[in-house]
């Protein structure tokens, strides 16, 4: 049977923060230790599990507490769960938390403007066009994690260095 | 890790047919074997996941589409998953099968008129009365499973009998 200890690890960010690039390392290095993991990206999400939400504060709140019930059930089944979303509320990211129980929060943190001079997907570029409303850190609030059990500053960090930060304290709480 | 092979095991059937009945049944045997299960109720998932959606075609198919997507990631990490839903429509069921892979459609059969006398819910009565509109059964299409993997008829069968055939399958096929 399952032995694996379960538990989600809720990567919460600005758009272009590398939510799911420090997520998508952390996930091939789980693999390779041949751990049960469960990648769930918001982005990917919203085209299956969350279709039809949108960016409202209702739809956000809505988006974050369907990924979280989702992984709460894989949690319970002993998979390590990496969940990348934007998710800028803190009461429902603590409320995930307290029905999680097994919950790691990675706040990836970089400055708006940082992530603005990436730009990866264009979106600020549209959202200060106008092209894109409720745009989080242009438009929409993003609420800092207080208190965050693993902070990633990923403008003065390297993903390596970011990846190992999520898997000691994986480690650190055994769940590796 | 993980050992146990994951597989859904998809109970369909009218209103008052009997499947959450024996999925609960199947479930506590695969409790008391120590095995990685997961009961996905329909009903209590309307609450959660499946909020806000409501009885239009449309809105069944996206019920079962959730479910399903849920019902891949629990049984690809290993789960054996119990879902207990009407779903009434034999191309989505098809369709979830295909996806899922590890799959085992369980037909949980009862004449109409058995379900309605039954009618645990009082739901047949306000369909009837035309308190409820697009009730499976009376105004709502079901399709029939035409090659379901196991069918139980629970107007001439024990619920132990049920749980038997089901049970019988999942070990026939390897999974317990």
């Amino acid at each position: 049977m399952n032995q694996q200890r379960g538990v989600t690890v809720w990567f919460t960010g600005l758009s272009g923060a590398g939510k799911t690039t420090i997520a998508n390392a952390v996930d091939r290095e789980l693999k390779i230790a041949a751990a049960s993991v469960e990648l769930l990206d918001g982005d990917e999400l919203r085209q299956t599990l969350c279709r039809g939400l949108g960016f409202s504060a209702i739809d956000r709140i809505e988006n974050m507490r369907r990924i979280g019930f989702v992984a709460h059930l894989l949690t319970k089944n002993g998979v390590i769960v990496l969940v990348s979303t934007i998710s800028p509320y803190r009461e429902i990211r603590q409320e995930l938390r307290r029905k999680i129980g097994d919950f790691i929060e990675v706040y990836v943190n970089a400055p708006v403007a940082v992530c603005e001079w990436r730009d990866v997907k264009g979106l600020y570029e549209q959202a200060r066009a106008g092209l894109i409303e409720n745009f989080t850190g242009i438009d929409a609030a993003y609420e800092v994690p207080l208190q965050p059990d693993v902070e990633c500053q990923t403008d003065r960090e390297t993903i390596a260095q970011s990846t190992i930060k999520v898997l000691t304290k994986l480690e650190k709480l055994g769940y590796i």
